[in-house]
């Protein structure tokens, strides 16, 4: 927050249009893309969908509402930022909070018991809007997840794996990304002598470590949820612990952490965890944080979370992100993906209660989104793809201008004329200028006899005369780099 | 209807997972995508993605939800089938009906004066759901327009041009592109002794001609609209005029039609229309057909729609879009793209009224995936583009293939390994023909000693050696046209 400087300021001013002047025209906490940002989305998108099918992920989609019964009793607390639609007469309908409540609804619905799948669309959630932090109310969430019934932690080495392959090739600075699990959590709380009752609000409390001191944690352990000072004490030298498969097994050396059986269960698969990892040759980003706890009820493994660590140039102010709960929450570190096991979800949505193993991550977009263009802001970026414009210097020529143009998009050549009927060639010079068209086809009385185009290179002013018959070749030719 | 066979009936199943069995579970009206659908959905998407970057276009995106009095007053009738949010205290929401809407909105709120643009998203009508027939609650759109004060007709013959390409890209079968303008329909209103308050529920009875007799049309007319057997007979000469060029000076010539000035500027637009769309040859394909109407009221000048001719195997049955509007009624032509000039829709939304031209097009995407789905019944479509399968015959090889598989994610290779430590070597090739991945690296203790994978290609069961160093390269080589 603190950090605020003016090129960040400049970002958001173009991020919310919605809200400048215009409220009454555009609804609170969303916003258009223009083709600018469009550009930038479609570059990042294509990053995350190669990663995915890299992987062998198939693609589905869901519905953007859902029976409002599907969501209830999924999200805890958060269910209030459900978005429901009006009753027309008709059945109770919500707006999608997440991707992975659908996909569970699909799973059971279709039978599917093993699949490999990436989901990538827009999430709601009638949360406090502050976009001047990045947070909307509606989101992108690209999400990727394996159920199966498989070994353990293979599939969810391969979810790490891809969390640092993207965040690797989106070049958004250095990260980490910590990774913890329900069953160690909630087998520290049985040991630290937390009572059975109060497992899911101090674990909610915990969750608050990344953005309260200890002191404050503790206090609202002690104070606000009843729990003994020794308790809380307990409990503060265990969150405290980070590292790797080392401090997986430590702990299960732990005179106090070894008498929990979920524990040890949960830190036997940490250490298996960690020797995929080492495999994959991502430890160096990898820490177990029994500090992480993650909000949301359906998590029953391992669960992770993806930070940028870079404090530069990178706005704190666009904390906001689709992945990571605590994001909504309005966090200062910059979490970018998060994720875990949730073995119990598909089971609630069968009518015999199968269950179906799961595992997966969840990018957070809006936050990505928001660095690539602040990093573009000084940038020009190319929002078509057109490779020549068809131009006249001379009046009368607009058949002409047209016949041609229409021979290159039947060539498969991305063309572009103007609207006029004659048009200045300055004018159409200086469209390619702003737009970063690299070619202009100029047609004139002497080249249409001559059986030729005046090819002029944007950048350089260079002009030569091209063939008809040659036109579409050299146009590839020149282009085929762009 | 009629000829709705056991083909058509196979596919619907796959469509409708929603309603058989689980209506508990999922709403009614909407669909899930399976992987099957979204591969074929993601080439449909490939094809008029490609024509709309060749025509220059950029891309936008606006939220799925809108201020409720953004919509009102702008589909008339058709009104009652937007989507309302549940007030939940804040502001009234509603889904939007179409993408036009928005996008005048977007234009106004950021005082776009020309831009091309294309977005292609989903869209929402409380329609009747009529699934076996295609049309759902919950469908995309993909939207071509061009905003800008331009020379009359040109930006409308590109719109007209790039639903050509499509079509023709899309092998749907053969189409018409029928066109008509709505200063000839009210001028054709006038001279026929229609009274000004009548041409708008007049012309919605026109617009039902490609669904009913003329004997209804005019019986509707007669007795329900109360107007006179004379203005109706005379209408009926017009509105079953088809033709080119040729037609619109004709009717330039017509005793009575010559009197409406509103015709004449139709009309004379039309004639420019024809030339331009010769220029682009693809007067092939168009009609100058008197009978289209179109519901919308925004539309101000031309409108047109494009409807599939082949009466083949195409079920009739699929005939829902997102595009014409007439085909949400329930209509047996096959509509598959609508549109027309709108050129006081963008002064709604500016305080000052400033008006911006603009004219546009819309793919009914929903029907061409039905029309592909059928045809790719009974292909089998690849849903991974996976190019290898990392695999052992022997046990206690999974650290080796996770190994490798990372090995070859790193280097871009598209590979899936499976996650058991010990599958059997049966069932991992068994997934590489189920899946078509046309390619195995087989590790073995030997292989291993040897530094070398046996590469195997799935379809003709050929193995061969080759060496760790260059598998990566022998893989690219063998999947260059994969």
């Amino acid at each position: 927050m603190i950090n605020l400087g003016m090129a960040s300021l400049r970002l958001y001013a173009g991020l919310v249009g919605c809200r400048v002047g215009w409220g009454r025209i555009c609804s609170k906490g969303t916003r258009d893309y223009n083709p600018k940002q469009m550009a930038i989305r479609e570059k990042v998108f294509n990053t995350i969908i190669s990663c995915f099918k890299r992987h062998g992920a198939e693609n589905i989609d869901t519905p953007v509402f859902e029976l409002k019964e599907t969501l209830t009793g999924k999200y805890g607390e958060d269910s209030k930022l459900i978005y429901d639609l009006k009753d027309q007469g008709g059945e109770l309908l919500s707006l999608r909070y997440d991707l992975t409540v659908p996909f569970a609804r699909y799973l059971a619905m279709n039978k599917v018991t093993n699949i490999k799948r990436y989901h990538i669309a827009k999430v709601y959630r009638r949360d406090n809007p502050a976009m001047t932090r990045g947070r909307y109310r509606e989101f992108y969430q690209c999400d990727f997840d394996i159920a199966g019934q498989y070994d353990p932690m293979i599939p969810d080495a391969e979810c790490l794996k891809i969390v640092h392959e993207i965040l690797s090739e989106l070049e958004l600075g250095d990260f980490r990304i910590k990774v913890n699990d329900r069953r160690i959590l909630d087998g520290m709380f049985a040991v630290c002598g937390v009572p059975d009752d109060k497992f899911r609000t101090i674990c909610s409390t915990v969750d608050k470590l990344d953005k309260m001191s200890w002191e404050d944690v503790r206090s609202e352990m002690v104070k606000e949820k009843g729990l003994s000072e020794e308790a809380a004490d307990q409990i503060g030298q265990y969150v405290s612990l980070q590292g790797g498969m080392d401090l997986a097994e430590r702990l299960l050396q732990d005179a106090k952490m070894s008498q929990s059986k979920q524990a040890c269960a949960g830190l036997t698969d940490m250490k298996q965890l960690f020797s995929y990892l080492q495999l994959f040759q991502v430890t160096d980003k990898v820490v177990f944080d029994l500090s992480l706890a993650r909000g949301l009820d359906y998590y029953t493994g391992v669960i992770y979370e993806a930070i940028l660590t870079q404090t530069g140039p990178v706005p704190v102010a666009a904390a906001q992100n689709g992945a990571g709960e605590k994001a909504e929450e309005g966090v200062s570190v910059g979490s970018v993906a998060g994720g875990g096991r949730y073995d119990g979800l598909v089971g609630m949505f069968d009518p015999k209660g199968r269950k179906v193993p799961c595992v997966g991550v969840s990018i957070g977009i809006e936050r990505v989104f928001s660095i690539m263009e602040q990093k573009a802001s000084a940038e020009k970026v190319r929002t078509t793809e057109t490779q020549v414009m068809v131009a006249s210097a001379q009046k009368n020529l607009l058949e002409e201008r047209l016949r041609l143009t229409a021979e290159l998009w039947n060539a498969g050549i991305k063309a572009e004329v103007m609207y006029k009927k004659n048009p200045k060639l300055l004018s159409q010079l200086q469209h390619c200028e702003d737009s970063g068209i690299p070619l202009v086809a100029i047609l004139g009385e002497q080249e249409l006899k001559d059986g030729v185009v005046k090819l002029r290179t944007v950048h350089s002013r260079e002009e030569i005369d091209v063939s008809r018959a040659k036109l579409v070749e050299e146009i590839k030719r020149r282009t085929s780099d762009v």
